[in-house]
């Protein structure tokens, strides 16, 4: 179903969650099943390992590794140990590889779940020989540009001199771009030209040649010679904008709803929520909707976010509290509007692309700030 | 024990958190018992009804809960239905108020988990008398300036024509502040008076002296004319400063770690994280810790927070990302640092109320965003 066919019958369809919960986050199936098949086309021949770290991006690591699951994929990524014994509780044959596997490096627990390490460092790796049999798998990591994870340049090097990676299976190397969403930037090249070479340099170490991986989501769309063997989207298929500046060639899959709580004539002059940060300036007709900065609308859109009610923008008035907020809507006649009536912070008529630029941030962080006290139903 | 004794054993005791999260939240229970003192001596005669809604701001409500009832609390307030089923499964006979229940209002479903409601409106109050039996009891909320929720003067005149309160078994009134932390504005008095006024008129109708409530945390703090009958103290048990611009008169209670991940040397020129926001004055030694914005690092915080590693602070370098965050530990002699080291967020060295105000924002809204992917311990 469209999100917005939806926005019409929300209201009676998720009733019980708004009245419980007060908001309700909806995530939608089909535009899933869509950005994969973009993702699908765009990546070729390359094998596609979904990223669903952070719980999924707030959207419910269990229910997103479900639908990928039904789509065909076989291999995710996840941010921790934590999350890899969370999925493989429920998941028993999927490939789940682990980006972060903490410190001290626990070989044990890792072959005990049956996670794949990404080997992050020398340590990570001589760990890891140290600890591993039965040619368990691993993933190795090299820095080309990030310096944030992954072997540096003279790591590599040092590669070449000890053992450690003799016996070891080495699924593929990976790096990461640090700005693969602007397709001009030169530095994409430097990075995959850096792969290239590390990636020959431990090749002729294994006396074989080893796959390589370097695309995140906006990786993908940075032309054919980045795809490699392996790639590695992950908010692009909650249809997260994987381009800068241009037109998204996904379709979100996310949006955020809260309800009326009370609607009520304001004086001017009379002051509303905490700090009295506003005062109004003529009698406005008022509402205060059940959602506050603990399910998702920040506190920096105080006085100047936005919300939309029958496609009309409302405007927020004075602090964003908790889990209330009050927004002008005087558009409205009086009556016409009632207690009950959903209102969308993001969605339909604001992209979550827009919402997380109003707040001053990426829609990576947004969903991941939702991800609480809040239903997320997939529809 | 003190948080400040805790740090220097925080790695050996929660390694295994660390290991499997990054990052790890510790609360401190005694000196929340240090504040549960503080706000019963300041609240003199009046009774007291914590407000740990949103999770007990981001803590964990049912632990929260757990040490409340253990200082002798029976009455709370949470945010919403869903929050009141939560509690009630595992707490039978803790009276729980609940400040916002949902529209379309569903008496039934707060019989059926005994939940006591807060009635906001007309509305609230007729739906309640005609479905409420038993005597059940109720709270009523009039607005004194808030204009966010509860009975507006007109609705209260109108209270007395309607027959909608005779029957109904009101434990209390209550208002809520709109600038409790400053204890110098006027605004809280005129609330004060609106109060006592409108209790009188609800009174007069039900022909008896019923309680009244205006204390939220801060509100504790304005003078013993503002306790009345009941405070509902929330965040200042967890050692957020109620007071504005004043000496905490509370011990914080919650504290953030990371650990370090990986430590590199990188080069003058080099850049770091995503969209290459900051090149490298001079050769640098820089770590990547365990934690960001999915984990209460703000993506705010990119290339201006700083951190804390034995005592030292530290700046962040590039962009905060996900779940990693790199930072210039240059201060430190090459091989000072280790893998596994940890690496404070807030807490000893940085309180919250001021790691609030680096990210331009509240206490209050930073632990609810806390509250996500990351373990929290009750030490």
């Amino acid at each position: 179903m469209e999100i917005n066919k939806l926005n019409q019958d929300i209201k009676k369809k998720y009733n019980k969650y708004f009245q419980q919960y007060g908001s309700v986050l909806l995530i939608n199936k089909n535009n899933i099943i869509y950005n994969s098949k973009i993702i699908s086309n765009k990546s070729k021949k390359s094998k596609i390992f979904p990223v669903i770290k952070a719980n999924a991006y707030g959207m419910g690591v269990i229910s997103i590794t479900n639908i990928l699951i039904e789509l065909g994929y076989k291999n995710i990524f996840l941010a921790n140990i934590a999350e890899g014994i969370e999925v493989r509780k429920k998941f028993k044959s999927l490939n789940i590889y682990i980006l972060n596997c903490g410190q001290p490096f626990n070989a044990q627990i890792l072959i005990k779940h049956n996670l794949i390490p990404v080997l992050n460092s020398l340590e990570d790796i001589k760990s890891w020989e140290y600890n591993s049999f039965n040619n368990a798998s691993c993933v190795i990591h090299l820095d080309t540009g990030m310096n944030r994870l992954g072997l540096s340049y003279s790591n590599i090097l040092e590669l070449k001199k000890t053992k450690y990676i003799n016996n070891l299976n080495i699924k593929f190397l990976m790096t990461h771009l640090a700005f693969a969403e602007n397709i001009k930037k030169k530095f994409n090249e430097i990075q995959l030209n850096k792969l290239q070479k590390y990636a020959k340099i431990i090749s002729k170490i294994k006396n074989k040649s080893i796959q390589t991986s370097i695309c995140n989501s906006s990786g993908i769309w940075l032309g054919e010679e980045y795809l490699l063997n392996i790639v590695r989207p992950g908010a692009s298929f909650l249809g997260i904008n994987p381009l800068f500046n241009k037109k998204n060639p996904l379709k979100e899959t996310v949006s955020l709803y809260a309800q009326i709580t009370q609607i009520r004539k304001a004086f001017k002059g009379t002051s509303i929520g905490y700090g009295q940060t506003i005062k109004l300036k003529k009698d406005s007709l008022i509402a205060t909707i059940s959602i506050g900065y603990s399910n998702g609308l920040s506190r920096l859109l105080s006085n100047k976010g936005s919300v939309y009610i029958k496609n009309k923008k409302l405007t927020i008035l004075g602090r964003v509290s908790m889990d209330l907020t009050v927004i002008d809507i005087s558009k409205f006649d009086d009556g016409e509007l009632k207690i009950g009536d959903i209102v969308e912070i993001f969605g339909d008529n604001k992209s979550l692309e827009k919402f997380a630029r109003e707040n001053g941030t990426i829609p990576y962080e947004i969903l991941c700030n939702v991800d609480k006290n809040i239903p997320k139903i997939i529809v």
